[in-house]
């Protein structure tokens, strides 16, 4: 087993000297906090990590969920993780202090489920309850946040987000899970939902479903659903709780977070189930909405999280296995063999690794950041951070799912035959994050939301702002004179992007959307090629100036020239591919040429 | 469970209309088939994979072989499979009629294997068998032979590939496993052998391991290694036999083709392991790297069929899941839900499936053509052939596994979340394919070995038969006007390769090797689209004669139509992908400006 599954200096670095996270605490809601608590919150997170899940990632995807006799039995450990998270305040951590939280930054927070992910993330349960409690802290009633928040918080029940229904996967509009009022303001639920993950397990005393339903009545599509708490165990109203009639109709067998257990749930199977409803009636889609920003930037984490696992796991066996000579010394037989990792294939290989994973999570930061700032500044500075965020979360989502699975990829190869079995984690890693390009929505639904909507709302303002920022970046580090190459190359991407926009708007202006969103897909992976290339400049721009300032020595030199050489291999390695997409992108021939019976034979 | 899992519309396709695999018949040692024959062996495949094979997919997936009491267990139904290939003649179909074969192309032979991996590619079995008979058949003693092949070719024994040990994974030149000359002209051998297919199993009498160990006093290196038959239980010259010392140390959980048992083997722990050695001593590489081809095209082969199986699943399901309404009726709540196929995102996912997996699958059948006519052919035709083998070998074997991997993601992703679960075959295939970029030789040997070995052997012979070939198809392209726009763009690709090799051969006229191969997988990633794309093109080319001559109705209209909207699908969505690498190959900026110290922080 690797012992090291992420970079501490890598995040401090992050965290502190490219996003100064320190400036956060200007804001007064996180004025309490200085750069020394939002550590010792990342310490507590890393000592959780190291003791109670990291030691089990194997165990707890030996053993998975069992249903049996209408009981999901989870591993063991579980309990203990779901306590001591509890008790170190990390599910709350990012809750105000009325509702018993930290009040800490969404970029601290954020990272705290990065390392906890980095650890074990088949035991992804707590983001769960932070969720779920976060929406009825935000349009629940009073009554219902005293009444369920402290539980959750505490880790002694487990919050769900129950969304998906057979029928209705990335469509919620088509959501038919019905609620019918009763004359005591509460409703009356009926119906099924799929892939519920922690939506049942042994290991808390109650599980609180924040459940989308459609009120009878209501009208048809996305302005019909309304969001309700449904709880496993109801209060009876004599301080008792009684069965709630929310069967746990299967659980899923999946190919990896097999930690976790996906419900099939079935609700008012014996006309029982009570839910409470969450806000306003028909708002359910819109609360849903505005709560995922966040559940995407955990969903980034989380992928962004595995690949760095995967990644610390392969360069510790490509440093300690030897094999074959270097290609300039083929013939010296009586040589030792070398470590793989003077390969020059492995060398790219581990690069590669490091350019997704390190770039994947400073979009994700950047992204956390532009959350804070939205939430608590003011005026246009809270709306410009909107906006920034609002665009950048379809890549935020994506690009870690998808290129971490690319990564995970590449540190099994690393490993040759051995990354394919159970001897070394990659395996399970590569398992495990083929999940994170599909839930919270799949990167086609990213990739629709990004070229659909995000490119193109209030008039193109929010790719105006990215490009803005982005511009300042390129002025910053075209005063350096080896980093001006980079900045050269990253303006001729932008105007790359705005060629690509130029020729898809047409199809808009023509009310043909389907053609404009044929190639979405790839429309996002070439913005998503070019802001993190953005990241990584950025990252360059902190490092040379740490190099020209501070003098480091030992460690520290070697890690700011390392980013200023990892930027390089990003944009000699994966920049290039942006020239393909614009190709494609900009191409007249469409899918449709071809039929669905020309597929089939 | 899907229930089509190959086009035989498509293989009839490729072998007779594009390949034209009777007119293999015109050599005399072919000359006992004629295309029935060809259909029947086919058809006799096909019996065996839906009977025995497709049916237990999930089954011998869920029940992986285990080792108990120095025994391995394997699924109950590789028995049945072994009897009913050896009775139909299947495993020794490409072997001569005199050692009980029938005589068949490696074109139909191969072919066979692709049905069979199609179907269950769990049951590896036959495949390992043939490859070790045919080392026998090829190197060994007519004693060796008369001995051990027919058993070998009824499935009563099971034959392996012994060529890995721990401290020598794809660098055979390190092997020591040691054979020490006996009186009576055996040998006897000590060591230990790693991850060895089918190494140990009880649904044969015997396993016969075709060996690589090194002869005491052998010189080092690749020219000191000889081939052995190493039996777990040998004869004892009275006609009964007895243990050999071979000992079934542990068996390898693996992430996919859970099927076959990959064994730790270790022989002579009770100095009791008899070989027999096979040709001359200190040949064993050579006589393994002329198995090299076929082996390869196994490979290939069962990536280019794990990614067939998975493409017919997605499509299937694709086809029946209704999900949300068409882009240009996003607001008709009240219509029905469209089924995916009809989403663009989707459409774009399956025809990628479609243009990697049939590309393959041709590039495949194309390297079987060139091996059977450098097996049988005489003069210029036999070394020409066998030189074009050569070249193509690195692509036929890597692209199939590398963009196979690919390809069954996207079946994956077609699925959304149920492709994660166990509900559907996809996950398993997704885990299957895995390994495919990895055995008998990882895609970066497979890239040097183009790179630094193909691309030059001969003065660029090979390069050039093969250029030359591609450029009489695009000849013929050219005469219809809309495949014309392909062809020129075919025309312009193979300039791009020659402007790579002209910017990187001034590496090896320095003597720098390392820095010539350092991009070599990048190179070979090039090198394979652009082999797909004249396949495709050659495809098309078929496709239009066919339409433009035949009057095709029905079925067959579509089929053709089809071909040639996917050879478009494939020129405009995957040929633009070599932009981004040409400028990355031209590029002089080198991987050894990154310390392995950098890596590591």
């Amino acid at each position: 087993m690797a012992t090291t599954y992420f970079s501490k200096r890598n995040l401090q670095f992050l965290l502190h000297e490219v996003f100064k996270a320190e400036e956060l605490t200007k804001y007064e809601y996180f004025s309490a906090h200085d750069r020394e608590t939002f550590n010792l919150v990342l310490d507590s997170a890393t000592y959780i990590a190291d003791t109670i899940m990291h030691p089990y990632l194997k165990d707890v995807d030996k053993n998975q969920p069992e249903l049996k006799n209408g009981q999901v039995t989870v591993h063991p450990k579980v309990k203990e993780y779901l306590k001591a998270m509890g008790e170190a305040g990390l599910i709350g951590a990012g809750f105000p202090f009325e509702h018993g939280g930290q009040q800490l930054p969404e970029m601290i927070s954020s990272c705290v489920g990065f390392i906890l992910m980095a650890a074990n993330n088949g035991m992804m349960y707590t983001g769960l309850t932070s969720g779920a409690a976060h929406l009825i802290t935000s349009f629940g009633s009073a009554q219902l946040s005293e009444f369920y928040v402290p539980k959750l918080l505490d880790g002694t029940w487990q919050g769900t987000m129950a969304l998906t229904e057979p029928q209705a996967g990335s469509s919620l509009s088509d959501v038919t899970t019905s609620a019918t009022p009763q004359p005591d303001g509460t409703y009356t639920i009926k119906g099924q939902k799929v892939f519920i993950s922690a939506g049942d397990h042994d290991a808390c005393e109650n599980i609180i479903h924040l459940m989308l339903a459609r009120i009878e009545g209501a009208p048809m599509g996305t302005k019909g659903i309304s969001l309700f708490v449904v709880p496993k165990y109801r209060p009876d109203g004599t301080g008792n709780f009684i069965d709630n009639d929310v069967v746990s109709t299967g659980v899923y067998h999946k190919m990896g977070q097999k930690g976790v257990p996906a419900m099939h749930l079935t609700m008012g199977s014996s006309d029982n189930t009570i839910g409470y409803i969450v806000g306003e009636p028909h708002q359910g889609l819109p609360y849903m909405f505005q709560m995922m920003n966040e559940a995407r930037i955990g969903v980034g984490m989380t992928a962004a999280a595995i690949a760095t696992a995967a990644y610390y796991a392969a360069l510790q066996y490509a440093r300690e296995r030897p094999q074959s000579r270097r290609l300039n010394e083929k013939n010296r037989l009586d040589s030792p063999q070398t470590a793989i990792i003077n390969h020059p294939d492995v060398r790219r290989m581990l690069l590669f690794q490091k350019a997704v994973t390190e770039g994947a999570l400073s979009v994700l930061i950047e992204a956390a950041r532009l959350y804070d700032i939205s939430e608590v500044a003011e005026g246009d500075e809270k709306e410009n951070a909107f906006l920034m965020l609002d665009l950048l979360m379809p890549v935020a989502k994506s690009y870690p799912s998808e290129m971490g699975v690319q990564s995970v990829s590449q540190s099994l190869q690393t490993f040759g035959g051995y990354g394919f079995t159970e001897d070394f984690p990659v395996e399970q890693l590569y398992r495990d994050i083929r999940i994170t390009p599909i839930y919270e929505g799949t990167t086609g639904i990213q990739a629709q939301d990004l070229l659909g909507r995000k490119m193109t709302m209030k008039g193109g303002k929010a790719p105006q702002l990215l490009f803005a920022e982005i511009n300042k970046l390129i002025g910053e580090a075209s005063t350096f004179d080896d980093l001006k190459p980079y900045a050269d190359q990253l303006t001729a991407e932008l105007k790359g992007i705005q060629d690509v926009m130029a020729s898809l708007v047409p199809h808009v202006q023509k009310g043909d959307i389907e053609r404009y969103l044929s190639d979405a897909t790839l429309f996002l992976e070439m913005f998503g090629i070019v802001v993190v290339a953005w990241q990584w400049l950025k990252q360059a721009v902190v490092a040379k100036q740490a190099l020209l300032t501070q003098n480091p020595q030992g460690d520290d030199l070697v890690f700011y020239e390392g980013k200023i050489h990892t930027m390089k291999f990003y944009f000699h390695y994966e920049v290039p591919k942006t020239l393909g997409l614009a190709v494609r992108l900009k191409d007249t021939e469409v899918l449709t040429i071809v039929s669905e019976k020309e597929l089939a034979l």
